[in-house]
């Protein structure tokens, strides 16, 4: 019998794993710039770290999480998310004893059981950071400016940056009841989402796409901010204005989650479905003691790289990886055979990339599956040129041919390949 | 409450974090250079794939699985080891009707629920590689010789190779057998693992460390080697050696799965505890078709990488990684706070690395910060400075001062940088 990939998972095959390392590459090059240094969480983890940590109410955790119990019988989940795990792990390995503040990020798989549909995966991966251990609205602004130039050094363009303050618990519940007055009055008129968000999550009523005409004139959560909101707030739009961050301010923006504080932001893209969204995030300040810890504030964000592939695909933005071989090794005759393995293993360890043939194809087969490698130069080796202690270097894009010594094969290379 | 990871997992974090990224750095150059190309497959299959591209009777699946019902109600399992997805792969997208072999590499987390002890994770991490569609020895010859150049690409030391022949299955059989003639007299006086083995995987006893005195004069594999077999050893033999690369023969040597078949090896090094194997692989011809493929001869390996990081600290090797951060930034006075989110922002924007302070330290902490952080330069920006348009840049190595233009800061910092 024939196996399958599980359903909503993807394999990454060669010709598509060097967009990946591109991206990946690009994000840590980034976070170099940034300071923020990489943090690796294990891929499960306790179930209840996710009820607490991301919410008992949430659809991920009600709907859409892989839970499984261990031999030990304890209830572990596969990560839906990345902040939880990190918060976790910052508690746990006591980060906020340290003086300065933890500037972490994560590159890695997150699992959620979703209905599928393009470019949503069960097994997705995301880029994230956390910042934990200030306050300063300058950081959000940084969080912000980091997502914003991962886009830029992709090579992607219209990628925009929205952002509202969702204010502190206290306000939110202030403007929730003031919300649910304008609201109410038009229940039974909303989609059956909105309806059920009304009980649950008010804020992301305003939100939906479908009755979106009906909210003119709906409060806006910016003119419930007090004054220490509206302060965060302005600081953090003076930080972008600083930085040349081109952002615009969404009232109507919130988050899914609920432990977010003051900032929210999303960065949105057009071409790759009716999900615009690619990728987001917030201030966090009751996460932190909401996973047992000391309480500290921290913002981070999350990018979904699916979506970010997804981008760069419907923009034409292709890695420039080269194909990376250097030299295709071609042996004719016996004695030639037996010397291949190394020579070749002397070019590989001089730093040369070099593909060979292992099917026992005719010379002709060969020259085509050079061309097919993209390799730099084709090296000819018969029984003469052994005698003669040389072997043919031909060039493939110039399709020129010449005789050169064998020993120092991998500098006559070099010196060409950098000429 | 605050919460654990789970038992058997570990948080990699910054300070450690580097480390890993060169092992793996150095794994992607390497597999350039002999050509290999990344595939990653999803972090769980179908159970049933273990249970045939694995066998059902290992300890593996019998035992170690992290198995479970996904809400569509298949059985999935978290994959315990890398080559059966990668298989699986090759089959599902046909890499077959390629006109090349398919030469694969994967870096990635794998789970197997074991007893815990010192170096063994629950969830631990592979490096491996996998060349499907070739029998030629050469093949295996190579893949032997790229774990070595691994971990002497890492700057380790001391790391053996050993090589054995286990045939084909037929050869295995003949040789099962009469290894159960010298075995079955002493049965009684053996360990019990040794009688458990000699039921289920008979080669497998020689390997024992209890009883290894009591094996001198068993019959050798090698000496049961058929035709085809002894050709294809001395072939890997014989390119080895014009590789340069040092083996040991040990006829005992027994990879714990069933379908290898003509060559098997592994890598040995001292100082990581009682488990002195770092890596291994062979060669699997049967493999491709038992996962439901057309049948393609295939060869590979897998190196553990907490093992690598073992023996990394236990030999010393650190990777020259620099703290990475090229100027530490300080904001002193009103006005100089406003400005710093974009003059920082710009530095970074430069490819500079910048860290700066997010907790309204004093300037004395900030210098500290600065020291700590590994700062090739502070550089201090107060309201004074501001008004002549320039900044205080401090060699942080030198401890030499001195005021440079605001203007054209990131080229004046990386012009004195590579100086």
């Amino acid at each position: 019998m024939a196996f399958q990939k599980p359903p909503g998972t993807q394999d990454v095959l060669p010709g598509n794993s060097e967009t990946w390392q591109f991206v990946e590459k690009t994000a840590r090059e980034l976070c170099r710039r940034f300071r923020f240094r990489e943090i690796r969480t294990p891929i499960f983890e306790t179930t209840e770290l996710f009820q607490r940590g991301v919410g008992e109410t949430t659809d991920i955790v009600e709907k859409e999480m892989y839970t499984f119990t261990d031999r030990g019988d304890r209830s572990m989940t596969l990560r839906p998310e990345g902040t939880a795990g990190v918060v976790r792990s910052y508690v746990e390995n006591k980060l906020y004893g340290e003086p300065d503040i933890a500037k972490l990020y994560y590159i890695g798989p997150m699992f959620r059981y979703e209905r599928a549909q393009a470019g949503r995966y069960r097994q997705f991966h995301q880029f994230g950071v956390e910042a934990i251990g200030s306050a300063d609205p300058a950081l959000d602004a940084e969080v912000i400016a980091l997502g914003f130039s991962f886009y830029k050094d992709l090579g992607l363009s219209g990628v925009t940056v929205e952002i509202n303050s969702v204010g502190t618990p206290e306000v939110r519940a202030a403007f929730r009841a003031k919300l649910l007055d304008f609201l109410t009055p038009m229940k039974d008129s909303l989609c059956k989402d909105c309806q059920s968000r009304m009980e649950r999550n008010p804020l992301r009523v305003l939100d939906c796409k479908v009755d979106q005409a009906k909210f003119e004139g709906a409060p806006s959560i910016l003119d419930s901010l007090d004054e220490e909101c509206e302060a965060h707030f302005a600081r953090v739009r003076e930080c972008l204005d600083a930085m040349g961050i081109p952002y615009a301010i969404n009232p109507r923006l919130v988050r899914g989650l609920d432990y977010y504080t003051h900032t929210a932001f999303e960065y949105k893209a057009q071409g790759i479905g009716a999900i615009d969204t690619v990728g987001g995030g917030g201030r966090y300040n009751g996460l932190v003691a909401e996973v047992g810890g000391d309480d500290r504030p921290g913002v981070g964000l999350g990018i979904g790289l699916e979506r970010t592939l997804m981008l760069l695909e419907s923009q034409g933005v292709k890695p420039d990886a080269g194909s990376g071989v250097d030299v295709y090794f071609i042996a004719m005759g016996e004695r030639a055979e037996r010397e291949a393995p190394g020579i070749v293993h002397r070019l590989r360890e001089a730093g040369l990339a070099v593909e060979r043939d292992y099917q026992g194809r005719k010379t002709k087969a060969l020259f085509k599956a050079a061309d097919r490698a993209g390799a730099k130069f084709a090296a000819i080796l018969g029984d003469d040129e052994l005698d003669r202690g040389e072997i043919a270097l031909k060039n493939m894009a110039a399709q020129e041919q010449r005789q050169v010594p064998l020993s120092g094969l991998a500098e006559t290379i070099k010196s060409i390949i950098t000429e």
